[in-house]
Parts: structure tokens; C-alpha cells; sequence
């Protein structure tokens, strides 16, 4: 747990990173035997792309740099549980683990569709759940 | 019906070229105002990355043009039925309509997860479907 603890709070760094931008605070950070392979936030408004979401940039960058569509030893963390699309990605890469703070209960997956993931797929959430949730609540505040 | 399969002819076109560079043969094609917005196929295997499906290119080739995240206006025409993936992203950018050839059982988003689409999102299903799955079959086929 504490491992978790220590990469999700590197993903809420990235959350914050988006927050201090303007976007949506989501972030993500993908590891591989305890090193970080990639990480980045949630970018629609920036890139004025709708599918810009940290955990789409995550996996890409790491396919990219692992030369490889799989991505079966690694392991994603992510600020906000993600949604159908990008549990569907994740699903193509055969991801192993993914660990999440909060749950999305309008777009998260686990309502949708949560037979989306590779069957070997673990994941669970809660690291740094209020952090996250807090983060959020903010920034839809302060937009409203 | 007839706009749809010159459209779809099209798309078919993307997906024979995606069979020649040995990927599985799925081509799209956006269209706004009977206007070719973007055009392109799966390249997962020579991107290396699984999120590299016709859709997902097609989708940000085009909010990447116009410069907008929405695509209300715009038809996707495509070979085979989206992913969930490809659902996902297709629903956050509020697409107009969706247009495609065969059904795909195994990883059709309308098993999954028919509600992925945004609600004012038309869609709809069959022309060119023969061409598409002779394709689909041949490739399969051959690789088996």
C-alpha cells in the first residue's frame, strides 16, 4: 500500500499540474518494476482533443517507448477512475494492474462496462482517495 | 443510401490498403458537409500501439483541423463496428452520426456498452457490409 501511495501521489502532482492549467485534474502515472515509464494529465483543452486523457497520453508514450503494445508487467495509476474509452485502451494493452484514488460515478467504467479489461487485468482504488476527490471538487467549483 | 456507400466505398478503400501492410483491415472515413474531413486505417501494429484504431486516427486528425473537440456536424464511415474504445471517444466528441458496415460480436460496442455514444448520436449499420467481412475473413484466414 505504501508503494501506492507513493505513485498516486506523483500522479496527484500531475493532477495539480492540470488543475494550475485550466483542464480537468486527472493524472496519471505508469510504472514497471517500481520505475516510471511515463507519466503526464489530462490535456483535452490544450490539445483541443476530446480522447487527450492522461491515462490515452500515459499508454501511448509508454507503447511508444517500450516498442511494444503490450503493456503486461505494468502498472497505471490514476487520480480519477477511468473511463469506458480508456478502459477500453487499457483492455487492447493487456495492462496488469491498474490502481485508482476515486471512482467516477457518472463516466467510470466499473458502471459502464467494467468487462472491458484484459480478464488478468487486477485493479483496485483508494490511494489518496480525498486528495483526488478534493482536488476536483475544487476545480468544478470554481467553473460553475 | 447512396451517399452512405460512396462514403463507405471509401472507407473500404482505407481498409484494403491496411490489409496489404498486414494490419487487420478496418478503414475510416469522417465526413462533414459531404466533404472529406479525414480518411485513414488500423496502424497497431506498424504505430505499435493498440489505441491506433481507423476511428481514433480519423477522430484526431480531425478535432486537430478544426480545432474544436466536437465533431456534431460530422459523419464517421467505418468498416467494422466500433470498440468500446473507439465508442468512448467517439462520445466524448459528441459526433453527429456513425455509419458502419458490419457488426463486430466479439468487440462491438453495442454489446458492451450501447449507451458509450452520446444521446443525440445517430447510428446505423450495413452498407458495403459483403465487402467488409470478405475482407475481414480473408485477413483472418491467412494469418491462422
Amino acid at each position: 500500500m505504501k508503494e501506492h501511495e507513493y505513485f498516486m501521489r506523483l500522479a496527484l502532482a500531475e493532477a495539480e499540474a492540470a488543475y494550475r492549467e485550466g483542464e480537468v485534474p486527472v493524472g496519471a502515472v505508469l510504472v514497471i518494476k517500481k520505475e516510471v515509464i511515463a507519466r503526464d494529465h489530462n490535456r483535452t483543452e490544450q490539445l483541443m482533443d476530446p480522447t487527450a486523457h492522461a491515462e490515452m497520453l500515459c499508454l501511448t508514450a509508454a507503447v511508444t517507448h517500450l516498442r511494444s503494445k503490450y503493456l503486461r508487467q505494468a502498472t497505471l495509476y490514476v487520480t480519477l477512475e477511468p473511463c469506458a474509452m480508456c478502459a477500453g485502451a487499457l483492455g487492447w494493452s493487456q495492462i496488469g494492474q491498474i490502481v485508482f484514488a476515486v471512482r467516477d460515478p457518472e463516466r467510470g467504467f466499473t458502471r459502464y462496462a467494467p468487462s472491458l479489461l484484459h480478464p488478468k487485468t487486477r485493479w483496485c482504488e483508494g490511494p489518496c482517495a480525498s486528495e483526488s476527490q478534493t482536488l476536483l471538487q475544487r476545480f468544478f467549483r470554481e467553473i460553475r
